[in-house]
């Protein structure tokens, strides 16, 4: 009680604890828990964490919340990049992790309904006997809530889209308990606004999500994995280009930089030449897939690549991807103790080769390592610090490389956040890419949550928030 | 100055003539040209239309209507199906055709800039040298603007997508002249919430368009069309269902009943199978194109489908979808004199066959002629009554097949509509349609047009200016 009794809040959580009881928990291990900690933002634990396990739940909650103008911030995996959890202003963790039952599978016409904390390696368990799956893959098990929430992509999104192309509707609680579902389960609608785009990216701003319906696919007859090494960063970006303006639909393309490969030899026990490389995967029928893999690696040798090797082996692809999906680990062991920080920016293909080269001295120069990789086919990439977080130089000077990534994004039409979200590391960059546009985001927020409880200090920069916890700025 | 003497909005008419000279008219014959009149709807003429050319003119034009509450209706084409363009309230028509400068293409990133009063026709000429092409194809040559506007889609959607997919971006002037742009040109973002999408498909009573930025694609190497004929509607789309459930990416795949077929044939001197029809597009390499033929023929014939033919030469294939373009026409020319009246529902692709059912009985039934056909891929399909709109036993009864349909296809998690819009004709389903989740949109439309001023009437119910302009109702 001591935590309830410090929060202004207090009475609200008691309220809350009445209703639910020992799924409202103030215990500082569960609030230490929930505030998105994986990360080099600050911690800002909430004043108390819910375990909600209905809609009529969460519809409780948000009342209680907002009879008491506490802020609520729902909470899947807490795996989010951007400080999305962080109880800013204090108080409900709305922890939506036990809503995790796959509502339908309607596999005639390709689609599934799940609550909003099932993940999306339990969703494809689920689908293994069907021949379907869903192909949105962040990396992390994110719920597919969240992935909705933070619009979610990844390396898969260059031909299967984002969580923009693949949640077919979304039910949500607003902000005063009313429940709404933003479309019915037709592929295509011109039935007024669409509510189910403006709530997908929305990082529980605006509304939370119980269940999502998002678009399933066949798994392919063939699927292929490729890896070729380039002389320059330069020459296996314009290979990425000639890709996607051939229209060859890749499943997926993802550059690494040589000291990428370095960290993911040396935790795979793989021993890939270390250079620029590509991963590709190709997804079609038999001839199909031939065909693209003749195509790249003509098109790929022209660009100066080298030792394109295919595999179609599940082991070997497997083997490749799941090195590739723990590379965030693999950094991780390249420094010890460090904390990584990713960038996220995505520009127009034609201007990704310019967006690398305007930091590339920035990163040869900067005082901990940096890798760069990405899911190059979107224009989208990150480069990832390793850092000790308790070094304020290492700090600043990361601050002001991540400055430097975003402005010279914005300056090619790109923009700061490909596919980690806005939360509160990025809300200081929304008025420079968005000008007069963070206007009309504010309109929307204002009217769908007029007390300002759903994720407070979110999306937009708040001064007092931002300059509380912003990272340490230049210098 | 007649006109404009018995309008409210004659000081406002007054300051734009003052604004704008000329471009400026209050004439009889344009204002009856700028209340989309095409349809079965009630005509209600603007007050006035101004035809803008810039982007300095749409913003002076909005902030002179905020300035006496003068309703303004963005026109494009003035194609649109639903009554979008009428002024049920008066005020200014604002028509957009001669903001029709194509701004760049960008060969590199496969995406276009385009005034919004670009047509679709005029982009895919200007891109013809370039190999790209800019898919989404309702039929009609509406502006890009007004396709944006209503979310269109039509025969391409089932590969390409709707305008949700295919808009990067949209330029747009705020009820109170502020310019937003929507996004940046990055093919994937998660930097706030999605305005391209909440603005795509409102209709212009959000906002008026004056640009947006929309996604190429390479023209295929190889396209093929084919037709085949079957024994039962059932059966077509069963045969659909396969195809689309087996994942083959076909470019169009459309259903056509007898009575369309006859037509058609009337119209285009063409001697097809009377009987239900589908007409299917591919595009690809010639070894994936044929592959998908082949898979086609098998398929269909699988379902009882016969006839089945090819045709890659591009003489063949345009005569036929020239012609199926030319359909509205031929269907009229089967009742000469008549208006045609489009339902439009959208269902889950494996409700299609019991949506279509459940109406069967009233076509056959219909004291006036009936043609079923659709873009069936997406589980939308249109009935095509041909009218005697001053005959109102006929338009009392084409009112409840409406309903019927729509009732029908709502009970079926469908929509009432896949492609055409709200407008004001559909209004009054929108209640049903979406529940509570009509109350968030109307959120958003009280914060971005607070006045009221942008296309009122439409998208919303409202009872006064429904029971005043919908079609007679049963009986």
């Amino acid at each position: 009680m001591i935590e309830a009794a410090v929060s202004p809040y207090g009475e609200a959580i008691d309220v809350l604890r009445g209703a639910f009881g020992d799924r409202l928990s103030t215990s500082a291990a569960l609030r230490d828990q929930h505030c998105g900690t994986e990360t080099y933002h600050a911690a800002h634990p909430p004043d108390a964490v819910l375990f909600a396990e209905s809609v009529a739940d969460v519809q409780t909650a948000l009342r209680v919340a907002s009879d008491f103008r506490m802020p609520v911030i729902p909470h899947g995996a807490g795996s989010s990049l951007e400080g999305h959890l962080a109880a800013l202003r204090g108080g409900l963790s709305l922890d939506l992790s036990r809503l995790d039952r796959i509502l339908a599978v309607n596999e005639q016409d390709l689609d599934a309904t799940v609550e909003a904390g099932v993940t999306r390696e339990t969703l494809n368990t689920y689908l293994r006997d069907t021949g379907l799956f869903f192909p949105v893959d962040p990396g992390a098990n994110a719920t597919i809530g969240g992935m909705a929430a933070t619009r979610a992509s990844g390396t898969n999104a260059v031909r299967y889209g984002t969580m923009r192309e693949n949640v077919l509707s979304v039910t949500a609680v607003m902000a005063d308990g009313r429940l709404i579902r933003t479309a019915r389960r037709a592929r295509k609608s011109a039935a007024g606004y669409d509510l189910t785009r403006l709530l997908v990216g929305s990082e529980g701003t605006l509304a939370v999500f119980t269940d999502v319906t998002v678009r399933l696919y066949g798994v392919p007859e063939v699927i292929s994995a490729g890896v070729c090494s380039f002389q320059s960063l330069q020459e296996a970006v314009e290979a990425v280009i000639a890709t996607v303006q051939a229209g060859i639909a890749v499943a997926r393309i993802e550059l690494l930089d040589p000291f990428s490969i370095r960290a993911f030899n040396a935790h795979s026990g793989l021993s890939l030449t270390v250079a620029p490389t590509l991963f590709v995967e190709l997804h079609g029928t038999q001839a199909g897939v031939a065909d693209q893999a003749n195509w790249l690696s003509a098109t790929f040798s022209d660009h100066g690549g080298h030792d394109i090797a295919f595999a179609t082996s599940a082991d070997e692809r497997n083997r490749l991807w799941r090195a590739r999906h723990q590379m965030h680990f693999a950094l991780l062991a390249q420094r010890p103790g460090a904390r990584a920080w990713g960038t996220d920016v995505c520009v127009p293909i034609s201007r990704l080769a310019e967006c690398i080269a305007a930091v590339a001295d920035d990163i040869a120069a900067a005082p901990f390592p940096v890798s760069l990789l990405g899911h190059v086919g979107d224009g989208n990439f990150h480069l990832g610090f390793l850092l000790d977080t308790s070094n304020l130089a290492e700090m600043s000077a990361a601050a002001r490389l991540n400055d430097k990534v975003v402005d010279a994004a914005l300056s090619l039409d790109g923009t700061c956040t490909g596919e980690h979200g806005v939360g509160y590391g990025k809300a200081k960059f929304m008025a420079a890419e968005h000008g007069e546009a963070i206007e009309a985001m504010r309109i929307v927020k204002k009217g769908f949550d007029p007390l300002n409880i759903l994720n407070p200090g979110k999306l937009f920069a708040d001064r007092a928030v931002q300059d509380e916890n912003r990272p340490p700025d230049h210098g």
